[in-house]
């Protein structure tokens, strides 16, 4: 939420769902830029992320935005109240900055509900056992949505600057289209491009809890549209194979050849672990002259760390080759178990586009291929088109 | 506190005490601007003071400034945690953005001071038997400092804008002298004059729970002044009469003349009661001629009203007389006590100014007169240095 304005327009699409007789209640984050000035505060005084003082600063933005809805609702003639997270409360462990939600006392939030009083819960935060506020990090406000939505069994609706979650990033392929209903695995998947709209912790937890998420923009008129509906896997009736296309650019390719056994993969991971280098994709394979090869995929500004960590790996007899400049081309979809077709079409209009696959990994859901960063966006429009994600569903 | 900056030099005084071996509790108020700036927002979503959701807005800002307080304290080499006014809690009963503190809870703070960390409190708020926040109004956070320092059975030292209580007002005599010390009952009656100073009921708290405190300025550096001290009565050994003069512009008088016995005072007081006007100075005597007068003195904005209620007074007799554009000036100090030559030099300095009295009240520690508006600056300037209030003490 921005400022009043943005509160006020909130409020209304809160009491349009009200008027239309359901039980509401109200999870808010901070006002646009609040939470970066109280930061910048706490940083001028030696506080930063991670520190349980910094942690109360933030928080105070919550709290004044959780009041300044219920008033808004008020003035929308609903009746509201403010819910913090201490008095509630939101119980959390963890570290200052990173807390994680261990349990809510929704017994407080059912009797308001149950009074007519719509509830407007402080986002992003919860009580420590030490008895201090401690924040839950970045998409903290989504997660204590989907919590609040947990404790009173309820579905949750999450109001955001886009309109749902989309079959690929409109700015690369403007027949992309809204995603009407996903499972929570094919947003987890899909989320890791387009973080702004969902937080993979937000999506697990709704997961784990039964929640139905829905997602959906805040900027469009109540009613104008129904986002993304996120809901358990069983529940969707898959006429797609295929619900998005995702990428992420900047990627390298790093391989080891040779060695004994699993012994150099394990010292690689090891080194690259400890170095503090994030793998995405792994493969192994066995090269035509038998002996092993094992590859995998990092962020292209941690090539020259994972480089190292390769090179100095003991064994007279290892190569270590890289290639930066890639970029990662996945297909998601909960209808892709098993579905030898769709690898079958990924290669196929690849190959038909002139776009070399330099590395392929699969999960359950998802199948992702490396290639060269320049012809990314080649490759999502392509895929995007073989597997008909513009049609109208 | 104003902005990081600020809140860093007032770290910088409280680690000085700290340093200096004292054990230490801090009490906070939001940043410079920024209750304006919430409330700005509470008032743009149909809030106000005086609701409820607008207090948590409000107390907002504390809690912010109290973790970065904590912040800055640590910078400053030492152990400090932001307190809650929720966590301690601080009790408070009474209307939302009015609230009175009913209770500390003060082992919390004890056992923190015992183990070495400052508590730095958020002030102006506190819980209410509801469990919501609750705002005290303005002076809240000095109120707050005063209860802390009684909870702890502490010193209060209240760091402001101005350099403590001062002899008069520097702006009308530039030779008026810092008070170094000054009862609770007369810091009552200088009050009066400079409300940002430090809010009545901060002095009527301490003085009721036998608090000491000193008002000081956050603008100079630490040791730089002593402030004034305001102290139990029996504290003093008072070499001073006459601890300064203050006065309030824009009054005006009202009088009635005639009816028999006490009615008409009832009923007129009854009156000016019922239509909210405040009334300052009440004397009453009986004229030449036998009749009863009855005078009293109203803001000068209240004199329309205040007039309409005396004139619309039962009674033929009756005579209602009114003057405007007066101002009251009046002496203040605790060994005035049954000091007759205080009056009579107050008669007798303004007699030599040619500055006529219209009208004279006294309390214990206080004599008021009420002069002409346009003479009052001459009469306060003479009554300094009648009573050589400039001179070094």
């Amino acid at each position: 939420m921005a400022d009043p304005g943005r509160i006020a327009h909130s409020a209304a699409i809160a009491a349009g769902e009200a008027r239309a007789g359901k039980a509401v209640a109200v999870v808010v984050s901070a006002m646009a830029g609040e939470t970066d000035r109280l930061l910048g505060c706490a940083e001028a005084l030696g506080g930063g992320l991670g520190e349980i003082e910094t942690d109360t600063v933030l928080a105070a933005g919550e709290q004044a935005s959780a009041a300044l809805m219920a008033l808004a609702l008020k003035r929308e003639g609903l009746k509201a109240e403010a819910v913090m997270a201490w008095s509630l409360p939101i119980h959390v462990e963890g570290p200052p900055g990173s807390a994680r939600i261990t349990a809510i006392a929704g017994e407080g939030l059912e009797a308001m509900v149950a009074a007519g009083v719509i509830p407007v819960v402080a986002g992003y935060q919860g009580l420590s056992p030490e008895g201090r506020l401690a924040t839950l990090g970045r998409g903290g406000t989504d997660l204590t949505a989907v919590a609040v939505a947990a404790a009173l069994g309820a579905e949750c609706d999450i109001y955001t600057d886009v309109d749902g979650v989309f079959t690929t990033d409109p700015r690369i392929e403007p027949a992309a289209r809204r995603v009407e209903r996903i499972s929570h695995d094919a947003m987890l998947e899909l989320a890791a491009m387009g973080a702004k709209v969902l937080q993979t912790r937000s999506v697990e937890y709704a997961k784990a809890k039964g929640v139905t998420l829905r997602v959906k923009s805040s900027f469009l008129e109540p009613g104008a549209s129904a986002g993304t509906e996120v809901v358990e896997d069983a529940a969707i009736a898959e006429r797609r194979v295929v619900s998005g296309v995702s990428y992420v650019r900047d990627q390298a390719r790093l391989s080891i050849h040779g060695g004994a056994g699993a012994a150099p993969a394990e010292a690689l991971f090891a080194g690259l672990a400890e170095a503090g280098v994030s793998v995405d994709m792994i493969v192994q394979a066995r090269s035509r002259s038998g002996g092993a090869v094992v590859e995998c995929s990092v962020a292209g500004k941690d090539l020259p760390l994972a480089l190292a960590v390769a090179e100095g790996l003991p064994g007279e007899d290892l190569a270590v080759r890289s290639e930066p400049g890639l970029a990662k081309v996945s297909v998601v979809g909960t209808g892709l178990r098993g579905r030898a077709d769709v690898a079958r079409t990924l290669y196929g209009v690849l190959a038909q586009e002139g776009v070399a696959v330099r590395m392929v990994a699969t999960s359950e859901i998802k199948i992702s291929a490396l290639v060269e960063g320049d012809l990314l966006e080649k490759a999502v429009r392509a895929l995007h088109g073989a597997y008909r994600l513009a049609a109208a569903s």
